[in-house]
């Protein structure tokens, strides 16, 4: 496959999975000097590892709030808690989640976890 | 609840998930002065969070997966994977979040999961 | 001991630490969506583990500070170092364990902790 | 060498590298309570490890870039930016470093890179 | 003081808390190439912050130990156990110390520090 | 670009850095279960971000070097400390940037690397 059909099909997906709107604003967000990174976004990790289909994409999502909330990432995991929302996870399961991290990875990382999954829900009309 | 019946109640599904043999080696492990420990693991981990019901066990096992990796933690990874077999996930599956990993948490951080989760495999005879 | 005993023994010793207001804000922080979460707070953390009597609570808030700080937790950081002060610890004990942090987890995290610990002070009229 | 010598070299290396004006302000920052840490920032860190001359100063500041980066430490990482740039640096790099982040230490870290370096480079004019 | 001075002052505290056994083959451990960093922790570490006398050095062990814990930090763990011990410490102390870590940091953190503890303990007869 | 020729294009670097023996012996650590990792160090890695040309090898070993340290991920520091000596960096630079490591991820990380760094240089008959 061509690089640029994988960007492509990485684009599409990351646009249906978060929206237009919100990918234009981050696709633009640091001018010329985010593209590549950009490209990274859009044809490798869209493009090749979201785009394998062995699990269903509300189980992805529930893994990615696990791993960004375990490794303190705040801004990425309000991203995947969005997308959890998209592809159908219910706002128990994103608790349970967050649940095991406080026993694994401790209650401050469940408490920074829950105060942006507790926006996220609010903004979704779901708390 | 009582604390003593919310422990047994923990203990039991922590051996259905892991095996008599594996629990009791763990539980044995620091002697008198892991016993705490082991009454927080059993009492609250899983006579808990993991006694909850929101999500099926494989996917608790994969989201276990990812923050276990995403954190750094090596020999708890190696535990949760073998539970992710036990509970019925695929190496497909699990490969598919270590390669999430990749993306989101870098190649080291993949490499490292990757080798514990081939030995982990290997060990089941699936691979 | 009856789960409900422990955690209104740790609810009780968690209002004495941080005072009746900060408790209540904290509890109502994520409605219904956080209450599991608060329940690990009372009944796990403070119903047992700080309710074990082999270390002072000064000294455990000093043990708390130095970890919140090499975790990169400045919210925990924060609440616990509110919490030394309450258990009378001194401005010179604290920056004594922020200047190990400067060389065991290098000048970038003793310099966030300062910032911290500096408002907290100011806060208290201690600086 | 006497400290006081060591400190003061230190002082002078550091105001050349980031300007009177910023030295000034973050020496003040935490008052008497933080005059410890400022004696370990200039006599340990700019008086003895700055002032070594294996390497040239443009290239210890990309190596602090990709440390600063890959420890999640945002405030340090932009002094650093300010100082790769003060130091000769060019933008493209500066994003090199923080492409290779993207892969070595994955995608958020290398977001919250490029935010920051974005901001430093529109405060310099050269974005 | 003379730079020289602050480090044999610093040694010397080192090798009271450790021994001059371990203090010897660690300072010997990677030749000419560890010399500068044997001095930045004879002459930094020991020759100024330990030295400070605002904390008894037990409370500074036990500190010491909780950093190091949730910093992942094994073989320092292993370093400051050992002085802990030295320090007066007892092993229910630690233990605490390590239950709270369990709470704060996750059961997977505290689980490898245990291990060493018990390690440690055991060395030292006291398990 | 096809991705099969970025890929190759990787490949073909991945091995002039680092040896044919060394690379197929990584390609090759866990099986069929690697592969789709294995590409993305081949064709993103390599093939991309390794590939571009604003900064020399040697200074983006000595990034990879910091970047690594900072990360706590020893396996990945022994291959990039292995690839800076190929790409003629000195013990001496090496030795600096573990030095500013000292300063600003602490002195516990510091002596994983240099142990590490020690280890490469004897094997390199450079110690």
């Amino acid at each position: 496959m061509d690089i640029q059909e994988q960007h492509d099909r990485g684009l599409a997906l990351r646009t249906a999975l978060f929206g237009r709107e919100a990918v234009e604003k981050r696709q633009a967000a640091f001018g010329d000097f985010g593209k590549p990174l950009q490209h990274i976004i859009n044809a490798y990790a869209y493009g090749d590892v979201w785009s394998r289909s062995a699990l269903p994409l509300n189980v992805k999502s529930l893994a990615m709030v696990a791993m960004m909330a375990a490794a303190g990432q705040p801004n990425e995991l309000r991203v995947h808690l969005k997308g959890a929302i998209k592809n159908g996870c219910k706002p128990e399961e994103i608790q349970e989640v967050l649940l095991l991290l406080a026993l694994y990875c401790g209650i401050p990382a469940a408490n920074d976890a829950h105060r942006i999954a507790a926006d996220v829900l609010r903004e979704e009309k779901l708390l």
